[in-house]
């Protein structure tokens, strides 16, 4: 567990465990775009939280408020492959901050603990996809240093 | 293994193995965008052919024309994820057909494939990021249904 401490805010940023589901729902749905896509039941959300959990190649991070609330959520994927000369990608998914503590600094803070777990385990690219109407956010990807360089393609199956 | 059969073309699609790492490597290489990433030593490649091979949540396709040449690649994985209602996504990398076989109804097949796959296996939403100067490649996702609703930002690690 890592304590950060930004701007005068403590915040405790751990791997989730499955007491953090209902909170990390929570963040997923108060969201203008993700709103839609959720649901009431817990259930398919508990299931795939244990198939993360137990799958060395990923990590679900979850930080905590000094009250314990769960404010950020991000989803971190280590994937081999062959293009780039065999490079390890680090994918990153599902992440949401909450508006309360937008500004912050516990976004970047989060994308440096995400980056440092990927670099640890040989990953040298990170990627990640945003939803075109996400602006304000392309614009804190992009201060991260983060390229827009790719279309991202999705297809319901 | 299938057997595909396509305007009179045979083509055999099947896992990869080790002996096709350096024939998938030529076809990485064997492209405008790709060129300048890949390098000359196999090692990293076969490091990461074996990564991939021995976790289940990925499959590396190769595609034989009649002759046995590999004439197509892509790498598959399934990630759990708790956003969208616990939505598992099927991740579609390094995708590559030669140029050779292009407008054989190849690539077409190859993403039924690599869909029936992630289907047996519970994703319900493919994705992928393709460079923006790759325009016949968009237009051709887009052929398939898939949507280029989100931006697609990389970052070296």
């Amino acid at each position: 567990m890592d304590t950060l401490t930004l701007d005068g805010q403590v915040f405790e940023l751990a791997r989730a465990t499955e007491a953090d589901v209902p909170a990390i729902v929570g963040l997923l749905t108060d969201d203008a775009i993700g709103a839609g896509r959720e649901s009431a039941d817990l259930a398919p959300y508990v299931e795939a939280f244990h198939e993360i959990d137990r799958d060395d190649a990923h990590l679900l991070l979850a930080a905590r408020d000094e009250a314990g609330t769960v404010v950020a959520t991000m989803q971190l994927t280590i994937i081999p492959g062959l293009s780039r000369g065999g490079t390890k990608r680090l994918l990153i998914e599902g992440v949401r901050v909450a508006s309360s503590t937008r500004g912050s600094g516990l976004g970047t803070a989060l994308f440096a603990r995400a980056h440092a777990w990927g670099v640890e385990r040989g990953a040298t690219l990170a990627q990640l996809t945003s939803d075109k109407r996400r602006a304000d956010a392309h614009h804190f990807y992009e201060t991260l240093g983060y390229e827009a360089s790719h279309e991202g393609f999705k297809l319901p199956l």
